[in-house]
């Protein structure tokens, strides 16, 4: 990439147009795209003006907000009116979506009225609803036509729409009849009726959905698109697969940022501020220091076990982070089981009996590890030994059942499983650990 | 989907044959491949023949391994051979890697020649690799054709493809010359060259490579297929962006189970044997078990502090807790911030300069707050509020610049950044905590 870069200002600085607008050509319009927000200000407005209408819509839709807030201020109302009719509407409504009040009326008001009118309607959608990120420019046609007429009219409307290998037959009512892959067309005989060979049962979602449902959908039956549907049933957009998979890792992003107890940032982490980065990790953090407060609370009651016997407490980080470690083994797997849909509510029992034969093996190595390793270090002191081994046992098997079944309480209780990830679980079993350490210390060793 | 198991189950018991087959006809192949797994052995195989030809292998392909090996048990060498027939061959080449020597053979024995050769070929590509997940069915073309030609050569060829949207143009020793998609060919003139027209500077992956570098890929460019060449530069297959997203999917729960201190397992959770499970996680808790007596050996050195003043035990959970958490939030964001591509190695200063004023941020809230709450709760006690307050702001700077650094390096020694999350950060976390608290201690409370 830093070689390209250095050709196109050498370019550039040579005044070479001609020779530069040949290289844009021949790139990708992602490359393109990334070329350009490596350069300066006013190299970034000269290569894309060199650009052709078609092109220059497409490297516009994949630019970051900034290099498009440069480019919007610095060119013509007939430039962004070319621009705005090149692109996509689900791209226009992206973009839309991150630039001030003032760019926004100036960017409308260089629009069609039919597309600003559909960009309004766009932008009312809820964030994450599949009608927030669902595209409007499908190929839609109708049942009674043949297939050599379907044929002919993607050969020559199809070019509006963002795809055209899902053909959706819709009634005059716009209601969703049927699906008919642009494969399935090619591959039926000219004079076949589309009605007669679509897929009448056609998988769709609706604009109010979850957009993640609806990535998962797509997943599933491995399809291209999805069409969407409004409350009547009229079919009022498709959900691509590219954005789909875009969807798909925002969604993990966001899962492993609220596992490790943050709220999740829209922003990509290079550019979000520090303050913003402080803002969205403080607040667990401060809740979970409550809860070590509280753990440090349990803690002082045994005192006296601890003033007559130090040595306990050198076995605390150990026994904590162990029991904090194996809880959000078990808290991991389930709450990525549900999320990806293979554990179900209903399966919470197999959960638990299998993370309580899991806890008791690998309770039973890391106990007898301890247990052996204290007789070796500490030789004599054999009760000792076993209130370790027994309390790290019970720990061990509290810890993996607690983490198992958590997941699918909070889902119970409505709230994102994801926040029984490693920081809750290991503050629950710290609590639970300590009590059950001390309390055998007590009996085992008369404290 | 128990109504419909159900509904299933009456037409099988009243012997509805006709009926049975209609409805299976109406359904989606992932749908009908899920209800036969719900069915038993008999009615599995009963429900499977009545389907027809081309339907039965693409139910066949979404079937569990267990359902395919009974399926394969109970019917003749026809049956089989013409499912194979029917299979994709990344399919087939998925279904044989799960299933025994014997069935492999049989199933092998039933397969054409070619295919045969085929699959052994494929059998052969280290698992993850581009090779081993790629379609060999793609549709290519020669340059030298017209569009119309092209155009019809899909009309009757295209049927055996698995992805006919993007046309590969190939030269005599299938070399790859460029790439031109369904849309473009159809939204061309009839006669105009199909290597006039198509893109040359194609985007490829090559068999050796990671498939998660050619998931991302995909992904970057919007792609619905990325060429594969091998080491000669020969077309020889694609990758298509439904096995992207499953891709994408199975190592994002990779991530997670590698984050949690886990070895990642390929089956799913619910199939998965108690002491396969425990397997997978003695190995980690094994070794932070050992890192956490360390630092219990740390903790020993400073029992003369804790037994003067038994009180400062009582905060170490907090302090320990906490710094872990401050230290898994950095760490998790720079890891997936790496894995998506975000955040490379070149980026660590500024990862180390964002992180140190996150935590200056973080830790002055933190640590104020437990000032305050000491002070109330201790009357009297500045020294020992002070000692816990300055403690904690020393651990959150080092966790969350720790947090941060650990994942880049390391991936300077080559290892998976994912190992550095929350478990191992704790962990390193708990030492330094530990000695910063009672050196403060020391020097402060003068024990």
């Amino acid at each position: 990439m830093k070689i390209i870069i250095e050709k196109f200002q050498k370019l550039i600085a040579n005044q070479e147009m001609t020779k530069l607008r040949e290289e844009l050509l021949r790139m990708n319009e992602v490359d393109a795209a990334d070329l350009i927000e490596q350069l300066d200000t006013e190299q970034t407005i000269l290569v894309f003006r060199l650009l052709p209408k078609g092109l220059a819509a497409e490297v516009f839709s994949n630019l970051e907000s900034e290099a498009q807030q440069l480019i919007i201020s610095a060119i013509t109302d007939t430039e962004l009116s070319r621009i705005m009719d090149g692109l996509f509407m689900d791209d226009a409504v992206d973009m839309l979506e991150e630039m001030p009040a003032n760019v926004v009326k100036r960017v409308l008001a260089n629009t069609s009225p039919e597309s600003r009118n559909m960009m309004n309607q766009l932008l009312k959608y809820p964030e994450n609803s599949v009608g927030s990120i669902m595209t409007v420019e499908l190929f839609d046609l109708k049942g009674d036509l043949t297939v050599g007429q379907a044929i002919q009219r993607i050969r020559t409307k199809g070019d509006g729409s963002e795809l055209i290998y899902n053909c959706y037959v819709t009634d005059k009512q716009r209601k969703l009849e049927g699906v008919i892959t642009l494969r399935e067309l090619l591959t039926a005989n000219d004079d076949q009726i589309v009605s007669e060979i679509m897929t009448p049962d056609v998988i769709t979602a609706h604009t109010t959905e979850d957009q993640e449902e609806a990535a998962r959908r797509i997943m599933r039956y491995d399809f291209l698109a999805l069409p969407v549907v409004d409350g009547e049933g009229r079919l009022v957009g498709i959900v691509t697969v590219d954005d789909v998979m875009d969807v798909m890792e925002a969604e993990a992003t966001e899962d492993f940022e609220r596992m490790a107890a943050m709220t999740p940032s829209e922003k990509p982490y290079l550019k979000t501020s520090p303050l913003s980065l402080a803002n969205k990790r403080i607040g667990w953090l401060l809740f979970l220091m409550v809860s070590g407060m509280i753990t440090g609370g349990i803690l002082g009651k045994y005192e006296a076990a601890f003033a007559a016997m130090p040595l306990l407490v050198t076995f605390i980080p150990m026994l904590t982070d162990t029991g904090g470690n194996a809880g959000s083994q078990s808290s991991t797997l389930i709450i990525r089981g549900m999320v990806v849909g293979e554990i179900t509510m209903g399966d919470w029992f197999k959960v638990f009996w299998k993370e309580l034969r899991v806890s008791l093996l690998v309770g039973s190595v890391l106990s007898a590890a301890n247990f052996i390793r204290l007789i070796i270090t500490y030789p004599g002191q054999y009760m000792m030994a076993l209130t370790v081994a027994l309390a790290m046992y019970a720990t061990v098997i509290l810890a993996k059942t607690v983490g198992g079944i958590l997941p699918m309480v909070a889902k119970l209780f409505k709230a994102d499983p994801a926040i029984m990830a490693s920081p809750l679980i290991t503050t629950i079993v710290d609590a639970i650990s300590l009590i059950i350490y001390f309390t055998l210390a007590e009996l085992l060793l008369g404290l």
